[in-house]
């Protein structure tokens, strides 16, 4: 075997790794997710406690997923479409360890919903997580898989968070007006779906990447509607 | 001059001019955060459309300074503190643009306070205002300037930002349950605190990065609060 092919072929391996290590921190950052909001729905104080103070592990990975970025731009010194892949990397990485505070985030409100009857029945709240969940799966899926298509689909699910969050808004809005008593637990679910909407956001620049790795086209300033 | 040398030469310049590119982006995303609550604070509707409207140029330099940064890569392929240098700069030009992102959220809730009565006077929002501009200036001078003291005293402004957040959330919430015609007006507020307190924290992002360029330890995860 020549030494340039070894090198490829150790280098492939690398990014086999590191697309593993970030499919695994993008898998726990969405169960904590989901922990925080079955915490919420449930008024499970135990659950919600988990969430609060297991993020560790995610930090870890965080750290370990950078240092491996740096490792294959110091000894690969990757090009073209591999060097926009490990860019990508880094910034997914932070991507998703922002998702896991926003878990914290959700835990924090949980907590205090908790504290006080609640205000309706949960529906709509679970479903947008249900879709932030899954757009973030699809998006790491379209990164590993350089699915386009797939990554645009992600970025098409954000409109249905938006439209979710503003109705969850009026809705909270409307039961505060009526009745003071629940202006403290409605504030807390409205935070929550805005947390939720952050963790789309998140999903969506994770699919942003995979379309300008896969194309080098940007589509982050086209077409692609403002957050709110 | 030697090939070597000139290569190298060209290189500092290339990471000069990207530096001064950031700095830019960084003053138009500051500026935009300061009219935007201007515009709540002074009621004026112009300067919240202007706002609304004028995030283009922010987002025109967000995409030249990612080519830039390519470049870097691809011509240079940079090592050791170059190398982590210019990874920040991808990773902080992306924050940059989310506090772009964020002023025009601020313009838009700002939009919809003054079509109510005002709540109150405003003081501890403009005073979060100027702390999260000059955590976010600081943080680019220290980038800059590779000025880890000055990254670190960004770092300890974060707690004076999430105190503020708290007692306007708790001033605010009193409004709401005295007076249920505020919860609409007072409802905004909380959001552009909240909206503030995320500049907080990329302008913490980015002083986290500039630590890990200089002494290439990570401050990540320890003793950096987890954020609310």
């Amino acid at each position: 075997m020549e030494p340039v092919e070894r090198v490829t072929r150790h280098f492939q391996e690398e990014l086999e790794q590191l697309k593993t290590r970030l499919l695994e921190m993008g898998g726990l950052a969405e169960e904590n997710v989901r922990l925080a909001v079955k915490g919420l729905v449930e008024r499970d104080r135990t659950l919600i406690e988990r969430v609060m103070s297991g993020d560790e592990p995610l930090n870890r990975l965080h750290v370990e997923i950078d240092n491996r970025c740096f490792t294959i731009f110091a000894l690969h010194q990757p090009m073209a479409a591999d060097l926009r892949t490990v860019v990508a990397a880094v910034k997914i990485n932070a991507d998703l360890e922002r998702v896991g505070d926003l878990a914290v985030n959700i835990a924090e409100a949980a907590r205090r919903y908790a504290s006080h009857p609640p205000v309706k029945k949960l529906i709509d709240i679970p479903m947008m997580a249900d879709i932030a969940q899954n757009m973030l799966r699809d998006a790491l899926d379209a990164f590993v898989r350089r699915d386009v298509d797939l990554a645009q689909h992600v970025l098409d699910e954000d409109d249905r968070l938006d439209s979710l969050k503003t109705q969850i808004f009026r809705e909270l809005l409307t039961y505060m007006l009526q009745d003071p008593t629940t202006i403290e637990p409605a504030l807390d679910l409205i935070l929550v779906s805005r947390h939720l909407e952050r963790i789309g956001d998140h999903a969506t620049n994770v699919a942003e990447d995979v379309i300008f790795i896969v194309s080098a086209k940007d589509v982050r300033h086209h077409g692609v509607k403002a957050r709110s």
